[in-house]
């Protein structure tokens, strides 16, 4: 944790707060704060700044000298569009593409993607993978989520939308044209999640704009390969 | 598991074979076999292939139609030297870095780096990890890894060696060059872990051939980082 995020209801003028309980512990296992000390804090979708803990009980603790005067840094122009993964593989994956930056995350239906994944409770959870990310990166931006529960009348009448005036790529691992680097446009990309997506809907998604492309001979976990294209991509 | 990779004295002829059961128990979850199936196999330090599963008991897999015919993947022309993580993130850092295809590891102490790591009982599962990573890529080739206790000797007296003909790197906030990309040659790259190196190690390491270079405003987990940098040195 990089920075404390605060939500706009726990912040007031020099001063500000934390009363949940389960946050409040989250945050102490993280920063061991005692009182005192300054730390780095956030104001969601604002700005960044310091603070320092005017008192710390077990169901409160009080921050003051709230100063916020520094942006947050930019998101990366990327729209990823995720195959929805297991349960397991969904939190890293929202943390960590929240931490590298990624503007806005689509969660998508496919083929191999087991249909109770949907039910998992996980995805109560995401505004909490969010703000772990957020707080790795020392970020204070909430990413945009969508969910797509089908697969081809996203691909039809949103995908286009959404490539227009963009980069859209899919990863593939059968493309014959390799991811490109460092690009100068913003990035819509598709990302399959384990099992990949079916030779259909790979061409469904060229035919809507986005243009497979490989990430080399290696089999890359999906936070793998999503760390390694955000950083190939954008420099 | 992309592969199932054997060891030389689990293979002769058209067959192979499991005969460890905590091995045996391992590859059951992740591959579900049955009698019949045919199977990509790698054989350590050579070919890949293909074989078909012949008999499958609790304490045996027995496999038939050996066929080593392909070439691992190429790995990238990538040291990396890593100042050693705690035990949790080991794991993944090892796993990971083998996935994407790094040649050589360099575990090292650095000032920040809790001495009680070096007691780690994950220190000796490395070769565990390793086979992990080989068999989610889908290569074979154990990569070197070495462990150096001591920062300022492996700088003084190695360092420069590991960078001769080499681009020597070392990624640190606080730099000035932002990390190149796409990069025609051979890469020495030093990784700080949680906390960082301190200035004194940046600059010794500098001084000893690895230039600091930042990776951008976001603070990304180790792993994080790892896999983008990969992802934009090489093409």
């Amino acid at each position: 944790m990089n920075l404390l995020l605060l939500q706009p209801d726990q912040y007031q003028g020099s001063q500000a707060w934390i009363e949940d309980a389960l946050r409040l512990r989250h945050v102490q296992e993280h920063l061991k704060l005692a009182v005192g000390d300054t730390l780095k804090i956030g104001l969601r979708d604002g700005q960044k700044g310091s603070a320092r803990v005017a008192s710390l009980e077990p169901t409160r603790l009080l921050l003051t000298e709230v100063t916020l005067d520094q942006p947050p840094p930019p998101k990366l122009p990327l729209t990823l569009i995720l195959a929805l993964p297991r349960p397991k593989v969904l939190r890293r994956l929202i943390k960590d593409s929240v931490t590298l930056g990624v503007e806005k995350l689509i969660l998508l239906q496919s083929f191999r993607v087991e249909k109770s994944y949907w039910q998992s409770p996980f995805l109560q959870q995401i505004d909490d993978f969010i703000q772990l990310g957020l707080e790795q990166a020392g970020d204070t931006v909430w990413p945009q989520v969508e969910l797509r529960k089908r697969f081809k009348p996203f691909v039809e009448d949103e995908l286009p939308a959404l490539c227009q005036g963009r980069l859209g790529l899919v990863a593939h691992p059968y493309a014959p044209a390799p991811m490109p680097v460092a690009v100068q446009q913003p990035v819509t990309l598709v990302i399959g999640c384990e099992g990949g997506l079916i030779p259909y809907e790979i061409e469904l998604l060229a035919k809507h704009g986005c243009q497979p492309v490989h990430l080399g001979q290696r089999i890359l976990r999906t936070e793998t390969a999503m760390a390694a294209v955000a950083g190939r991509l954008f420099v």
